[in-house]
């Protein structure tokens, strides 16, 4: 058997940015052969957004990788031909418009799926196809703001905050991917194919996790509670002489094994801070005397104490140490790869470690346009002859 | 053909608190039996973790949904033979404990493949089986630090900031889930079941985004940066008279439009806000030139008119106004199940819309054992005799 468990399934790649280009990666370092296509002119946006290297966008690179590039103009009918036939022998496609779009080009499921039902056709949108906000733009930010992410992130008593990467796109495109695969097991069985419908919004609605929980119990309106955890104590970022640490005590004897380590076992035994409910009624008072106590640690001198006793904490890392750090090293989860124009990249590894089917980065992001002869040529039967009379009608770039 | 893709599979969950139960909750909405294993005392810690409805922890409720409840003493050899029969006839087990406890309990993968090769067996942890940190203790805020993520979260010139939900482990449910459709759709073709190995630091590290980017091309440490992107502008969240909004201007056509509703035709022209590495570059005047026109609109105002005008923008909603926002609701992502103790329960609904096999919330988070005699009878062919003999050798509860 193939070591990659999606060789030999062909994805149409229709998406840009973020979002879509997530989803088609994860296939495509597991062997699927990801045909991306883009616009002649300028391509996938996100080619366009910086930082840059030699002219290269490292945001583009860093989520494109182990794809092929076809360039179609979507906009002439004659485009918009080849694309069907290229879904007609595809698996799977993955799309990003606004939707009402793939519609407007003839492109709609019910019509693509006559041509071949055994078609998984994935859309991932703001809002998802239907409801009073399918239309409307969504961006990363947009979803974070309505989904009431933002509302329960950020310092206590300040403003809500943005979560510092893009999981509004990427927390969907793991859904996507998700039900891509159910798709896939599902057509293994029946032969059929079926379409998807992922919203951003609905992928962080389902990932607020006790949020909800707390609302509809206390009716009271969570908000942004700095580090601390909403209902365990302590488990929260603390002051040390050189920066913070992280310590994350989750049962009674855990805290009596901190307390002790930090030499003030008279916290362990007073009334206050018992149990985990009695030391979250009273979190402020025992944070102030935790810090007192890891006032005199260095952050390396902290987290070798407490480590040795067994209590989970951590450094705050930023990402120069992260780049670095031995765990993140050992398992391979920054890697590099050349690229033809960019020379070396580093890009974040693979996170579904497999011992079957591991899976592999297999190429660098692709150049604009550059499998579009040899796509056409393979799957199509184009010859070289159809191939330059595209070209001159600005069919393909 | 059934319209839950995993209808038919069993999955023997070992898992406890959040990240492994979020993954057993996807199996089980979309068909698969999940048969989830707890100590006869106590049960999965997170049932101990408030807020609490009726002595029940929504908390548990709500990641436990549609899973059924065995108790087995697995510190005694008969409670582990018992679960080795359970395996023995399973498709997938999914098992968050700290690496090295299955082995010390003899049901490590080799063993449990010799018992059932074509059994998909998943680990999820804190930093993966192997590796230098392979045996700490870990929790979401643990990781949380050490990826970097928080030193790229919170306000701008601020302290590191936790992610508001628990995304350290939802973000690795979902990339287990993932391996595993994977790891079916492989079985599905060969036969052969396989090992998956997730590391909860390993899923943030995978979703840093273009914080990795940013610092090998700039060699500047990503910091905190409040609301705004780290390369567009302005995408960001603006005071206004009442509060605050978002607004996402991804390209300078928007950017004008954006000028004429706010009736700051002179900013649009502005050669400092020309295009969008002018904005980014002179962000700050520019957000205070776009708040000023924005102080005298209310939210709602604001939206409305920047709305019209096809801008991209939203309202930082809180959770109340979440779990009441129209389009939420129609596309079914808070849905509310009755619960036979708690009553009436809220939960986030299914984010994966999927056409023909739909998946759906089967029945609410199970009473501790509920089902161990029924799973016992009927999978096992224990007999009552047999269950009273195990209920008095307190190796079920």
């Amino acid at each position: 058997m193939n070591r990659d468990p999606l060789a030999g399934l062909v994805v149409i790649d229709l998406t840009r940015i973020l979002s879509g280009p997530f989803c088609t990666m994860i296939l495509a370092d597991f062997g699927a052969r990801v045909i991306k296509i883009e616009s002649p002119e300028k391509g996938d946006d996100a080619r366009m957004i910086g930082p840059f290297i030699k002219g290269q966008s490292a945001y583009f690179m860093s989520v494109n990788r182990g794809k092929q590039s076809v360039t179609l103009n979507l906009k002439a009918p004659e485009g918009r031909n080849l694309l069907k036939e290229l879904m007609a022998g595809a698996d799977i496609l993955v799309e990003n418009y606004r939707p009402g779009t793939m519609e407007k080009w003839g492109l709609d499921y019910e019509k693509v799926r006559a041509l071949n039902p055994r078609l998984i056709y994935a859309s991932v949108s703001g809002f998802g196809q239907g409801g009073p906000y399918a239309k409307l733009p969504a961006y990363d930010i947009v979803v974070q703001g309505l989904s009431g992410l933002m509302s329960i992130t950020g310092p206590e008593g300040g403003a809500p905050t943005r979560v510092g990467t893009s999981i509004g796109d990427i927390v969907p495109a793991l859904f996507t991917t998700i039900g891509i695969m159910m798709a896939l097991f599902h057509r293994s069985l029946s032969g059929e194919g079926q379409r998807l419908d992922i919203a951003m919004l609905d992928g962080l609605v389902a990932i607020l996790e006790n949020a909800i929980a707390r609302y509809q119990v206390n009716q009271e309106i969570p908000e942004p509670i700095g580090n601390r955890h909403p209902s365990i104590t302590p488990f929260d970022s603390f002051v040390v002489r050189d920066g913070h640490i992280i310590v994350a005590v989750g049962n009674s004897k855990l805290f009596e094994d901190l307390c002790r380590v930090l030499e003030i076992p008279e916290v362990a035994k007073d009334i206050r801070f018992k149990e985990n409910v009695d030391r979250h009624e009273n979190e402020k008072q025992l944070k102030s005397l935790l810090e007192q106590a890891l006032s005199g640690y260095t952050q390396a001198e902290a987290l070798t104490r407490l480590g040795q006793a067994g209590i989970p904490c951590a450094p705050i890392n930023t990402i120069d140490r992260v780049v670095e750090d031995p765990q993140v090293l050992a398992r391979q989860m920054v890697v590099e790869m050349e690229h033809p124009i960019a020379g070396i990249l580093k890009l974040a590894g693979i996170p579904i470690k497999m011992s079957g089917t591991p899976g592999s980065i297999k190429k660098p992001a692709p150049i604009l346009g550059q499998d579009t002869e040899q796509v056409l040529k393979e799957l199509l039967g184009k010859t070289q002859e159809d191939i330059e009379g595209l070209r001159r009608n600005h069919i393909i770039g």
